[in-house]
């Protein structure tokens, strides 16, 4: 049970971790600054979830077997070999980005979920929804502000609003279902709407005048 | 009395929201992002100065009613025809949204005052107005950084240092004249000092060689 | 030993305060715009570093020296007369800039190091690495995210890995040659590798396809 919230998790950082270093050897960075932003993404939006949750030093920080993922994975694509490894079928390595990066998203979110449930007494709807966006979103947000991009969550549609419905069904199922069902339909619900909204190419309406 | 405060909490959410939702409009973002951004700008100068303060989880997720004005405010200016009704008469339009935003910064820059107050016994002169400025101003801060802007406090002169003139006053006021008279001459401050430069053009001096 | 930290802490707070400033200047903000960049350099690593810490509300509004010293600095440089005799030998400004910031990263550096093992029980050595390199390079990646330019840790070659490195150093010697000797041969550790990289053009691998 432990061990399969940890692998979970372990994905999820691996997942974020590539997508903050592809954005930082997009960027032509160093590998210190390809290691850092894989790091932020990785653990950036946990950091966020333990500062609003007053649960200090963050976890990341007590084990950081998170952050040691992060930093090798970032280390591993700086080498050009892995990378024309890796984008040798290049469609393939952007479905595998996509999936990994849904799984991360899916599977941060209802950890969050799961540390408000652990720090707090009673927590309300609204901050168990809040807390599991940032914590899925967070650190992509995190991510591109540091490398001067514009937020992916305000240009990539369906991507913040996928984890929104996600944390929303997790937390609403939690204390009916129990954790872990509660956790896998959370995952399912932002992995089932990207997959749909990528099919169908699904927009959220823009204002017209 | 708390009845008061709700109600100039809730005026100065409204106000940053607008501010941030036509941000998000003006970018072209689609109607999650102009909600996040409207909400960001409203709520986030609160959550900073909560997390300051130690006091978590910050009280804007503990009571989910700013946060739903802010995004119901979003959604509403999302609708064109809102949009064409509120701007049929732009000087109009641009003149309450001045009124508004006035009036959200310094209701916001007196509340972070009176929470740095209802959280530490002894705070100094130096961390009351800190914290006013980062309530007032903060929310701001993260519209402009998360749009990509520079942030508005470096560039709209006498802003920030009208927040920085109320907290003074109230922060000054408050242990001999009380919390209520501080709060109020704390926000006409702000007011007075925001109209004062809209109408004789004042700019704060800019470096020269 | 108290007043030496003192000092150390003054010197890091000036150099980071006009590094702030500069970018202000730099940018054409005007004098309020430019204290706050200040401010913010000189003051922001440590403040995030209590938040991580949990050390609520941080240091620097408990005690408002530092933040005087950094607007102090900044109100300075605003000065024409003061950027002429400081620029006018141009080759000596510059390497004492570079010696101010290295002494600043140093001192921030271990600083952090320091307030971990004093905030926390049993502090683990990356949480201590972490804290050393987020108070030493995180105020200048916030005076550049609120410039709006590319965070100097992802441009600038050996600045974070030199923190990084005298952290490790730091935080390793800490319990066997005890606190001072620990830190001051962390500072000497990140003023050797600036140095060294500054002379030699040292630069981190970039990746090539």
């Amino acid at each position: 049970m432990e061990s399969v919230i940890l692998l979970l998790e372990l994905v999820g950082t691996l997942a974020f971790s590539i997508s903050g270093a592809l954005t930082g050897l997009r960027k032509n960075m160093d590998i210190f600054g390809v290691c850092i932003l894989g790091l932020t993404t990785a653990v950036g939006g946990g950091v966020i979830r333990d500062l609003i949750l007053g649960s200090t030093p963050p976890a990341t920080f007590q084990n950081p077997i998170y952050a040691a993922v992060a930093v090798a994975a970032a280390l591993v694509l700086f080498l050009p070999q892995v990378r024309h490894l890796l984008m040798w079928d290049q469609a393939l390595f952007d479905r595998s980005l996509f999936w990994m990066d849904t799984a991360g998203l899916g599977i941060f979110t209802v950890m969050g979920i799961r540390a408000a449930f652990g720090q707090l007494v009673q927590p309300g709807l609204f901050l168990l929804v809040f807390v599991g966006v940032v914590t899925g979103a967070g650190g992509g947000v995190l991510r591109d502000v540091l490398a001067g991009d514009t937020p992916y969550i305000f240009v990539k549609h369906v991507y913040a609003s996928a984890s929104l419905a996600g944390a929303l069904v997790c937390a609403l199922m939690w204390r009916t279902v129990g954790e872990i069902p509660a956790m896998l339909t959370g995952v399912g619900t932002v992995a089932l709407i990207r997959c749909l909204s990528a099919h169908y190419h699904w927009n959220l309406p823009h204002a017209h005048d």
